[in-house]
C-alpha cells in the first residue's frame, strides 16, 4: 500500500495516483506559536498533519507538506505576538503560500485540494489565497478546494465529554484541554503535563488594542486551562474528527 | 539533553536556550520537486533537514520548521516545472517566507541564524529575502544571517571517492549520485534502486528557452545517473557536511 | 459645538481639536454587498458609520470617512460573491488602505484611533493593516488603535430581548434581525419590511468549498430571518452599543 | 422613481436595474485633504459625489459610494502632506481600490463605469488602476470605462465669467474660487467665507522638491484668493458640468 | 576634466567625486513610445539625457543612467499603448526603478538627486516613488531630491519665437515641433524631416475612455504637426533649458 | 540598411520589420556597479549591450534598450553593495521591469526575444519575470523567450588562450581579465589600465554572510587579477561570443 505522504512519492508514482485515483490532496497549516509551558511551539502544525493523516488514511489521499509558519498570533486566541519563540509570517506571505499551492496543484490535475487549518488566525488568509488561487487557474479550471478548521468536526456529544464542567468554547481553547488531549495522543513525548499552569481563564473585552496589550494575557500563554486533559480524550476527539472530515471531503466532492 | 528541533520545544524552553546559549538556529529550505523514480518529491527538504540537524548536534544549535516549497523548477539544475508533482512557490512569496523569518528571529533575540539551503532554484530568493528581513530590522539589529547550499561544503578529496571515474560537476547532480547516496543514508525506506534509469547524462545548451523546451530533459527527470550510489558514500559525505558546516558556524559568527 | 464629522472640519479646526483635546477618531469600515431584498448594499457602512457618530458624540470623538467597499463576501457570513451588487476588495486592498490610514493619522499627532468594523468579512484584513501601520510607524510611535466588530457589544440580556425565541448566533445575522432592526432605527426609509423573506435559517456544513456552492445559500441572500425586527429594538441596540462602547474607548485609552 | 444612490438600493433591485437599463454608474473619487481654513478636509469627496449625482439624475445613472481617500497632496495642487488633516493613500492601495471595483462592475455585468475624479493628485493611479482592471477582465469583457475630472468639463464662457479678472489657471485653484463657490452652492452650511484667506496667489518654481520645501506653500493652504466665491457661480458651473458630463457619457457609451 | 557620465566612472572616481563636491546627479527617465513616422521610438529617453547632460555641464554635475522604458502612453499625450513599438511598464516597476534610486543614491551619500523627466505620462510614478524612497531612507536623510519635465523650462518668450503662429500648448506637444527640433539639434541623423505628417491636430474630449477609442488619435501617431520644425529652433530651446536648469538646480540645493 | 538599435527606429519601421522579418529582440541587462578602479561603473550594461549588438549584427536582430540598474551585487561575484556607486534594485523592481518587457513584446507580436545578461546576480530574476510575463500572456502566446549569461558561450579553448596559466573561473571573473579584455576591446578610452590592482585573488569560504563581512572583500573591488588584459583578447572573445550566440539564437527560435 502507497505512503500518504506526497513528499515520500516519487513523481512517477504521484502522477500515476493523480491519474488512476483523483485522491483528495490534503494541506495543512499549522504555525510556530507559544502554547504555554507544557506544548511545543509546533502544535498547530503537528496537529493539523496528524488529523490530515488520519482523514487521507480513511478515504485514500495524500498529505502535502505542512505549512509551518502561521500568521501573526493574536492576544485572544493565541497569545500575541510578544512571545518568544511565535514566529509569524505576514499575511501576504501566507497568501502567496497558499495561492501558488492552488495553482500547482491545479497543474497538476489534482480535482481535490483540502486545507488542513490548525491555527485559527490563518483562516481568513487561506480564504484570500485560495480566491487569488482559483483566479489565476481561470473559470474553466477542474480543481475544488475545500478548507477548514478541524476543531468545527467535533461534536457537542463529544465536547460535553470532554468538558464535563461545560465547554468554555473555542476562543480560548489555545494550548488548552483540546489541543492538550490531542498533542497526548498523537505525540505524548512532546507534553509536559507536569508544567500545566493553573491559571484561570483569561478575560478578554469586546474589542483589540494594538500594540498589544500584554497585561491582558496570561504570563504562560494558556487562554484557559488544560487540566483534565488525557490522551484518551485525544484519542476520541482524533478518531471523531478524521471520521467526519472523511465523511466531509467525500461529501463535499461527490 | 534538549531536543535540537525548535517546533518541539515549548516557548519558556526556547526563550531560556536564546538567552543562556544564543544557539545558532537552522533553517532548512528545500523543495516539492521531481527526483526521477527513485527518489521522493521531498528530497531536497529531507536532505536539509538532516544535514541541518547534524550540524545543529555538532554545535548545540536548534533547527526550525523547514520551509517544504520551493522556487520553480529550471530544466538545467532540476527537470524543469513541466513534471507532475513538482510543486513550487512564486520568487515573492518564498522572497516573503525569508523575510519574514529573519524578521521573527531578529525580534526573539536570536542572534545567529542559517539558512541551509537544499534546492538550487532557492539560493537567489533567499539571499532577498535575508536582505529584506535585514533592511526590516534596520542598522542596530544584532542578528547576522548565513546562508549556504550544503553541498559546496564538499572536499574535492570527498568527490573524487563518491565519483571515482570523475566528477560531472554540480550542475548535473539532480536526483544524481550525491542525493541518491545521501538519501540511502538518511532515509533509505524511501529510495528505490530498482528504478534508477541508466539514462546518459543531459546535454544543455549555454542558453535558456521560455517555455520550456521538455524534449532537453530526459523523460525521467533524472538529469545525470545514480548509478554507483550507495548508502556509505552517502555518509561519508553527510560526516562531512556536518563536521564542515559546523566548523563554518562557529568562524562565521565568531 | 463642533461637528463629529471629520470630513465636513477645516484642517485649521482638525489640528486645532488634535492638540487640544487628542479626540478619539473612529474609522467606519463596511462594505457594499448584499443584504437580501429589504435591506440596501450599503447596510454595512451607513450601521458602522451610524454606531461610531453615536460613540463619538459620548466621547467628544470625530469620525472619519467610511470605508466603503469591504473584503469579500463569503457564503457562510455574507452570502457570497455571486451576488449581483456585491462590490468588494482584494486583501491587499483593505490591508493598504487600512495600513495608511493608521500612519497618517500618526502622522498628524492623534493618538487614539478606533476602526468601528461593520462587515465581518474584514476583520483579520483589519488586523493586518494595522499591524503594518504600527511597523511603519516604528516604536515610538504615540498613536494607538483599537478595532472593534460593533455587535459584539451587545449584552445577552439586550439579545434575549431581541430575540425571544433563542438568539441563532451571530453567524447567521446577516441582514437578519439586528442588521434590520438598526436599519430601521437609522434609516427606516432604506428598510422594505415589505420584502423580508421567509426563508429558514441557512445550515452550513463545517467547512468551506471553493469555488462557492451557490446552493448552499438561500436565493434571496438572508442567512437568518429578519422576521420580528422592529424599530425598538434597533434603538435599543444602538443605544447599548454607543454606551458600552464609549465606555470600551475611554478605558481602552486610559 | 429609484434611488441614484447605489448604496441605497437592494440587490435585487440593482440587479434589476442592471439588466433592464445598463446605467452608467459613477464612482465618485475624494480626498481628504486641508483646503484652507474656509472649506472642510472632505471637499474633493463631497464635490465629485455631488457632480455625479446631478450628472446621474440626468441620465439615470447609478452613483456608487465615494473613494474618500486619495492620494498624496503635492505642494502645487493641494498643498501638500505637511497639513494636519490631509489623510492620504500610497499609490498602491488607490490602484487597487480602482482595479478591484473596474473587476467587480464587470462581474456584475455593467458595461458602463465613470469614475468621476475631484483630486487632481488621484489621476494617474485611476489610470492604473483603470488599465489593470481592465487586463483582469481579459480581452473579451463588455465593461467600458470612463474617467474625467470634472472641472475639465468648464467652458471658457463660464470660466470667464467666474473670473471677471481673468482666470488663473487650474493649477492653482486648489481651495479657490471654483471649488469654494461649489461648496457654497452644494454645501453651504460647510463653507466659512468670513475665513478666507487674503494671501497672494501661490508661485511656484517649474520643478519639485523633496522633502517638500513648506515655504514655498501658503500658511493657510489656499493656493489662490477663494474672494468672490458665490453659490451663484456654484450653481452656474454644477449646472453646466452636469449637463456636459451627461452629454459625454451619452456620447462616450454610445 | 572628468566626464559627466556616471556609467563612465570607476567607483573610486565617483566617491571621490561625491565626497570632494557633491555633485548634483542627474538621472533622465524617457520612455520607449512611438513618436510618429519621423521621430525614433527612443526620443524622450534620447531628449531627457541630452538635456540632462547639458545641465550637467554647466552645473559639474553627473548624469546617471536613463530608465529607458516608461509608464504606459496615453492617447491625449502619447497616441496610447496600441501603437506596435510602444514599450512600457507597469506603474509598480516605475515606482519601483525610482524608489530604488532614491534609496541607493542616498546610501552613497550623495546629496543632490534630480530625475529629470522626458515622458509626460511618467512624473505620478516618479513622485510615488520619490516620496517611497525618501519614506526609506527615513527622517534623518540628508538627500534631497528634485523632479522636473524640461519642457516646464522653456519661457513664453521662446514658445513664442518657436510657434510663431501660437503655441497650441503642451498637451499636444508630442512628436510636434517641440521634440523634432531639439531631435534635430542633438540627433539630426534620427530625425525623418520628410515622413512629417500633416495631420491636422487632435481634438480629444474632456475626458478619456478605456479601452482606448483608438479612432480618437491620428494613425500617425502625431498628436499636432511637426511642420517648421528646425535645429536652429532646437538649439535655441536647449541652450535655454540647460540654462534655466541648472540655475534651478543650484537654487533649490542651495 | 536599418539599425539593430530599436530606440533609434521610427515605430512605422518597427512594425513593418516586425512583420516582414520577426527579427530575434535582443534586450540587455546590465548593472551600474563597482569594477575596480580601472574600470567604469556601467560595465556591465556596456558590455551586454557590445556583445548583444554584435550578435544582432548578425541575425539581423533588433536591440532594445538596456537595463541599467542590475541586482544587488554580491561580495563573492560582484564585491558587494557597500561599495559607493553600486546602484541596484531590489528583486521585485528587475522582476516588474522584465516582465513588463515580455508582456509588451508580446503585445507587438514579436515571437523572438532574447535577454542578454551581463551581471551575474540578475540571473534569477530575469528567470522569475519571464515566467511571469509568458504567464500574463497566457498559453496562447507566440513569444518564445530565450536568456542567456553571455560568458557562457566562450569555448574551453578560448579561455585556454585567455588565461594561459589556468583559468580561475567565472566566479572570480569580476572586473578581470575577461570584462576589462572586452572593455579594452569595445570602449578602451573607460579603461585605465594603469590602475588594475596587483591583489592576488579573492578566497570566500563555500557559504555566504549578511550583513556582508567587507573584510572578505579586496578593497579594490576587483575579485581577481586584470594583469594580462589585452584588447586583442577582447576581441578573440567578442567574435567567438557574437558568432556562436547567433547560432544559438537560430537554434533556439528554428
Amino acid at each position: 500500500m502507497r505512503t500518504i505522504w506526497m513528499n515520500q512519492l516519487s513523481w512517477v508514482d504521484y502522477e500515476a495516483t493523480i491519474k488512476a485515483e483523483q485522491p483528495p490532496i490534503f494541506l495543512p497549516v499549522g504555525a510556530l506559536e507559544q502554547h504555554g509551558p507544557h506544548l511545543p511551539l509546533g502544535t498547530d502544525g503537528l496537529l493539523s498533519a496528524a488529523v490530515a493523516a488520519d482523514t487521507a488514511t480513511l478515504v485514500q489521499g495524500l498529505v502535502a507538506p505542512t505549512l509551518s509558519y502561521g500568521y501573526k498570533s493574536q492576544p485572544k486566541c493565541g497569545g500575541g505576538q510578544h512571545f518568544c519563540g511565535t514566529t509569524s509570517v505576514d499575511a501576504a506571505t501566507l497568501i502567496g503560500s497558499v495561492r501558488d499551492a492552488v495553482r500547482e496543484f491545479g497543474r497538476h490535475g489534482a480535482t481535490k485540494l483540502v486545507f488542513v487549518n490548525g491555527h485559527y488566525e490563518n483562516q481568513w488568509f487561506l480564504i484570500e489565497g485560495i480566491d487569488l488561487g482559483l483566479r489565476d487557474l481561470g473559470p474553466g479550471a477542474k480543481l475544488q478546494v475545500m478548507r477548514l478548521e478541524y476543531w468545527d468536526f467535533l461534536t457537542e456529544q463529544t465536547l460535553t465529554s470532554v468538558f464535563p464542567n461545560g465547554f468554555p468554547g473555542f476562543a480560548l481553547e489555545h494550548a488548552a484541554v483540546i489541543e492538550t488531549s490531542m498533542m497526548l495522543h498523537y505525540h505524548p513525548s512532546l507534553v509536559r503535563t507536569d508544567l500545566i499552569p493553573e491559571d484561570p481563564p483569561a478575560d478578554f473585552p469586546p474589542y483589540d488594542v494594538y500594540p498589544t496589550k500584554k497585561n491582558w494575557v496570561p504570563l504562560s500563554g494558556v487562554l484557559s486551562s488544560a487540566k483534565g486533559s488525557t490522551a484518551e480524550k485525544g484519542k476520541t476527539m482524533a478518531t471523531e474528527l478524521a471520521m467526519r472530515m472523511a465523511d466531509a471531503v467525500i461529501e463535499a466532492f461527490k
